[in-house]
């Protein structure tokens, strides 16, 4: 059957549907509806486009006849998404010598030469493809023009609208079918069979008698989203003109800077806002409208959303809820939570003095400010140290992950967007400036930037969110939780059935939580603390140690001080539960690695240097992933845990005597068998019997586990019967399930990923079909035996928005992530509660 | 309710049972039905035996009324399982001066004497519980005994056969309590609660007139299992006395070396024969048998099961079946797979020439010969290269795991049975000699035992069966294969519904694999492949290529060496199925880790040292395990297996040109995606076509997966939708399950199978719960999806009896195991499927 391409004249009953004609087609229709003065449009669909680009034209005379006897008239494309593009307007379709001279009487001979010329120029360019030369030959007005087409075309200047019409169609509709479109608007998460639609659109001509120009209007900042009338006006002018040609634009509204349209035509101008107020209203969206003035009279040519910053759209939002325009529940469902990510980070302050070093691409946005270091080595020495590191490096590569993940920001002297450390700097939230204009002289240990040299150990502060590195710590703000953002955050947690904590292990990032809104610490990982100062000494001391009671010893030196952390963890989270983990990386990640060191430890432990690099060569392990760890340890070394509940408990026993009541959880890493839970569960008990004696009062916690080996998700029907609660540490989880360590995944990981194997990175987003699918058997087999049990993911997982949908659907009670990903997280568990609950509203 | 202990006359349908009154009990039972001269017994339960431990005694005469007037009794334990032990016998109970000197009237004094003389002093050492002391006084005789016991005790000798009964009844029963009695039988085996019960007989008198005495006998070979009459007589004695008094007992043969009861009492002797073929006719086993001959009359008094070796075993079921006295099925059910591991291993030929250097603890079975080394990763060096080592250390640790993997043998200065070298080697199948006799001298890499002096690389043998170190390279046998085994084999290849294939990487491994009846290759490692010699070099040029067409130059030198291999193990296998594993191990493994191996090999590839310091460090992985292998190598270096495919193929056609027509399976490892199999199996493809085209000839094989993952076992039905077979990787399927690298497990898993943690090493039987788990999701969703997938597992659970067991429940094709063990594993399967189909025939 040959195809047939249909049309369909856009009226207020008109069959107009977005899937079918695009999403301008379909916007149109909107502002036609509410009597916005549209000028007349036709519009013709996906399927008929598609027919057009095979040569099948549409009834190219029946089109024409809608708009009278002269048709001016533009096409445009109406993809289904503004965002995935299309080829660009043409305008003044039907302008022919004989039109021209017809307009010309009425309009004057300027004017209608003017439309003519610009048609000829755009046919010439997107149709008949000619290139520069043309352009040059033609530059001196229509004459010149029609003489260059016909030149380089052997052919005069088609006369026919129809023929005009029938090429711009035609031409418009092959360039959505190309490779460079497709690749774009595919990049622009459109699918591969994406279609395209067409408006054709009579001209309200901008060039004319009385006041005529075009112009583009929006009323709130694109920025900051607040009230504001913004845009630009050209006289004698079409399109976009006032935005795209230089020079001559006006002011919207009265400005000391200039002229204004408010001055030029206040009644349009009052037209022009009212206009607005109608779209805002009936199209339930801030809209920038693009108008055009026909002689004094404004015309509505198309609008769409208004282009916004993440902060904007949250203030929007917001304030179309506020109006009665919008409910709670849209302006909720209308954000996208990783769209939040860039209010989330600290910023350097726009006032502050600062001094820029080097300037490079903003690979990864916020401001950190630290120590320059060179190697991932260093990075992770001075996080051991609780120093704050800046890393830089000619460019990152997996051997820097670790160090990376150590750093408060990195810098490389290579790459862009898309190099590894500015990929894997995302992923981490650490601000990156990538490709800075500086030079690193390794030997030496210091960058020469500008002039400037700077030496290991010198302070710099990054400017990620700018592409700067700056001199010194720069004064820097913390996130812009304004007014709007909070309000929806509130919201986001009325509709929200699915608690959200954060993964917090010191006071700093606890404080970040509590200001986030976190419901909690899901995950308070209590290693760091072994690794400050003195504290590493004992460690040490302990690790050298063959006897119980020796190690006791040493480890009650500690005992005071992880008292300490935890009564100021409590304290900053005012009774909001707070779930700790026991100590969990193996042993010798306390040890010393190079001889530099083994040498101070043998002189601080009275040992021969031999001694310590036995036990350090001992201590070494194949696979630590896989190794002595976690509830190992706990078993072989009891004496950390004994050590470490005691001290959770008599600080919630302190807390509770400062008015802070607390039921502290406590959390078993890398469990997986029953009996570890039962034997770890008996000596808890007995240090709470202890402690109870000691301090001559009660004390409640709650003891479960982190389930992060595949074994665990499998047998957690009998570790429920043990636990209050089951955490899955999905970033072990996953890499057991695959068999792959985060650490060494990156050297394969975008291969793996470009060749589809991997749909996306499974440390980045949840792999429901594989880790997915463990915690979905764990979650069934523990209610099963346990109905009361507490559910939750913690993890990087658990502030990926598609994760925290999949949680939810297991009826998870809560997820925890880094507290800067908190109202993400927050805001995606509302998204999922509300989009389950119109699912099952449209079901029944 | 008072207990009450009761008793029972064995007669031919009294109701005894094993479980009720012991195995000894119910064995003489079965002896009484066969009419052989049994003295009249009584049997009282483990209830009642545990009564009178509480002091309830039972109805003391009427027990004694049962053996008339002048009773003279014996008591022995009948514990459940002959195994479990319990006290010793005692004899001539009712023994007294009354009857002293009644007795002598007829066997006359010295007679009578020596039967109550032997009560008293077994009565005073065990009951009345005297020493040394008592021994000495009591030496002059009875009357000198009875004042040595009165002195002692206080109180006479007593005379009431009732309360000698008594007593002797509550002390046995009590020694059952003790603490040592109890852990001894639980280290054997018996459950905390097993029973006792005992066997009282009247006394058959070994000691008096005409021929008197006793012995034992028994008709086979403990050694060897072939007939044989074997075992010792002693006249004027009794119980066991034949065995335990030194001196003065027969032969029961006649024999050129001594007198003989055959010579000395015919027609006794021709009696015995007789009992003995009747009892093992009616019991369906060969027994020992205790007997006693009075005045010229031989009395059963006891039989029990003759002990064996591993080797007798098989022979003994083997002529019970050949003499129509048990079916086929049954000599299966009797025989312990486990039992079969001391005849498969290699052994030092029993006449070779040989000198002994050192002595130690035969730790591990089995013969090995091979170079000298000190250190694991001199083991390791010499395996890459294909030279067998034996590895020899003060003690190994879990250090030198993978040092013991690549050895051939151990030995160590120090340490016994259950030393880490001991139980590491057991569990590798490797011969080993612990705590030998010799001093380590590691500066200069010597060892000096008895006066030698050997230095590494000297060649030595191990032989782990006898404990002993061999100078040189001494000559072994292999496996003692006899015609009873084979018969054995051929029985549970004929009744096993699960066949058994071997994991072998060598000809040699092939060869032996054969041997022992393989029904194939389940798993070829193929990477060794590329250690040996100037492959290495090949696959280092190779690694450090960049470009695509040069990695395949530098393999296309491999790929007629591999080609090679693969036809030789074709030949060796004769048409078998062979399952070759794709490339599986990182590539830095190939990479040298020492400063002169590097500099080695910048020679070699005209390279500065720092470009292979770099690219050494570049390749190194945190988690090697977890890290870039398996088919992750196969999709980011595709020419690797390109080339494996090819010679795999080519080796194929080569081999059907030979006449041995093969169906190679190819196998891809460390699977966690379907994609991966679609990407492989397109290059797999693709080369087959080439090969196709090349040869010009069809070549069949079949594409498969070797499941390793959990989540490849959680998609295996996208997985098997693609693949002809599913392999389950079992070793790296449990570390993975549990989180838990082999490699370091070591440190805290006696630790943890102690604490109860792990009821066993899961490495060593597979842990049914949790990776069975996987196994069982795996199996029936890949069926669900593919119904003729062949299922398997490969990996050392394959060769471990519960492993196969549960293999077989799940319906699996094969499992494949280590070449030695592959007689273990078949007759394990065939055990699972009679035990299976007996369990299913009870059920209807």
């Amino acid at each position: 059957m040959q195809k047939v391409a249909e049309f369909t004249e856009i009226t207020p009953t008109a069959p107009i549907v977005a899937t079918v004609h695009g999403g301008r087609a379909k916007c149109l229709q909107r502002l036609i509806r509410l009597d916005l003065p549209v000028p007349r449009t036709v519009a013709i669909p996906f399927d008929s486009v598609r027919a057009i680009a095979q040569g099948h034209l549409p009834d190219l005379e029946g089109i024409l006849e809608i708009f009278g006897p002269r048709p001016i008239v533009s096409v445009r494309s109406s993809a289904e998404t503004p965002d995935w593009g299309g080829p660009g307007a043409i305008l003044n379709i039907g302008m022919n010598d004989a039109v021209t001279a017809e307009l010309a009487e009425t309009i004057g001979t300027e004017a209608a030469e003017a439309l003519y010329l610009r048609f000829i120029r755009a046919y010439a360019l997107n149709v008949a493809r000619l290139g520069d030369d043309f352009l040059q030959e033609a530059a001196g007005g229509v004459a010149a023009a029609l003489q260059a087409y016909e030149a380089e075309m052997e052919e005069p200047f088609p006369q026919d609208p129809r023929l005009q019409l029938a090429e711009v169609l035609r031409s418009m509709a092959r360039a959505w079918e190309g490779t460079t479109a497709r690749l774009l608007r595919q990049a622009r998460g459109a699918p591969a069979d994406a279609g395209l639609g067409f408006v054709i659109q009579e001209m309200a001509l901008g060039i004319g008698p009385a006041e005529s120009g075009s112009g583009v209007i929006q009323f709130v900042s694109s920025e900051t989203g607040e009230p504001a009338i913004i845009g630009r006006y050209l006289s004698q002018s079409q399109g976009r003109d006032a935005l795209d040609v230089p020079g001559g634009a006006l002011y919207l509204t009265r400005d000391p800077r200039g002229p204004s349209l408010e001055d030029l035509a206040p009644d349009a101008f009052r037209k022009l806002l009212e206009f607005g107020a109608t779209a805002r209203r009936g199209l339930r969206e801030e809209m920038q409208i693009e108008f055009t003035i026909a002689a004094g009279k404004p015309h509505v040519i198309d609008a769409v959303r208004v282009p916004r910053s993440s902060r904007a759209g949250v203030a929007i939002v917001v304030r179309l809820v506020r109006d009665g325009i919008i409910p709670r529940e849209e302006a909720i469902l209308r954000t996208e939570p990783a769209s939040l990510a860039e209010l989330l980070h600290p910023q350097v302050e726009k006032d502050a003095p600062k001094k820029v070093i080097a300037r490079g691409i903003a690979a990864s946005p916020g401001a950190a400010t630290g120590r320059l270091v060179f190697t991932a080595a260093a990075a992770q020495a001075a996080a051991a140290q609780g120093d704050k590191a800046i890393l830089v490096r000619r460019e990152t590569g997996p051997e820097d992950i670790r160090g990376m993940h150590a750093a408060q920001g990195v810098i490389t002297e290579r790459g862009g967007m898309t190099s590894h450390a500015a990929v894997i700097a995302r992923g981490l939230g650490l601000p990156c400036v990538a490709g800075a204009g500086l030079r690193i002289d390794f030997k030496r240990r210091r960058v020469i930037a500008d002039g400037h040299v700077l030496s290991e150990g010198d302070i710099v502060t990054v400017d990620g969110t700018h592409g700067e590195v700056l001199e010194g710590a720069v004064e820097t703000r913390n996130p812009a939780l304004d007014e709007a953002f909070q309000e929806l955050m509130g919201w986001a947690t009325e509709f929200a059935d699915m608690k959200v904590r954060a993964n917090a292990d010191t006071p700093a990032d606890a404080r970040v939580a509590k200001n986030f809104g976190a419901d909690g610490i899901g995950l308070c990982r209590t290693e760091h603390m072994f690794f400050q100062g003195d504290r590493l000494t004992v460690m040490r001391e302990m690790i050298f140690t063959d006897e119980p009671a020796d190690r006791r010893a040493a480890l009650e030196r500690l005992l005071p001080m992880q008292r300490d952390d935890f009564v100021e963890l409590f304290h900053i989270m005012q009774g909001l539960p707070v779930c700790i983990r026991l100590f969990d990386p193996p042993l010798h990640e306390f040890l010393p690695h190079t001889r530099d060191g083994m040498r101070e430890l043998a002189e601080a432990l009275g040992k021969g240097i031999n001694d310590v690099e036995r036990r350090v060569e001992e201590l070494q392990e194949f696979n630590p992933m896989l190794g002595l760890r976690g509830v190992r340890v706990g078993i072989t070394v009891p004496e950390i845990y004994d050590m470490q509940v005691r001290a959770i408990l008599e600080a919630a026993i302190i807390s509770r005597r400062n008015g802070v009541p607390v039921v502290p959880e406590i959390m078993i890493p890398l469990v997986s068998a029953e009996r570890e839970v039962e034997l770890i569960r008996r000596r808890v008990e007995a240090v709470a019997a202890e402690v109870r004696a000691d301090e001559r009062c009660d004390v409640e916690f709650r003891l479960g586990v982190m389930v992060e080996t595949p074994r665990a998700a499998l047998r957690a029907d009998d570790i429920a019967d043990q636990s209050a609660f089951l955490s899955f540490g999905t970033n072990d989880l996953t890499q057991m399930t695959y068999g792959l360590s985060r650490d060494d995944a990156g050297r394969f990981m975008s291969a793996y990923v470009q060749q589809g194997v991997f749909r996306e990175d499974p440390f980045h987003t949840l792999d429901i079909e594989g880790v997915g699918e463990l915690l979905s058997i764990a979650a069934s087999r523990a209610r099963n035996r346990n109905a009361e049990i507490v559910l939750s993911v913690c993890g990087e997982h658990g502030g990926d928005p598609d994760s925290i949908a999949f949680c939810r659907r297991l009826g998870f009670d809560y997820v925890s992530c880094s507290p800067y990903r908190v109202p993400i997280a927050r805001l995606a568990a509302a998204r999922q509660t509300l989009a389950d609950r119109l699912a099952e509203s449209g079901r029944t």
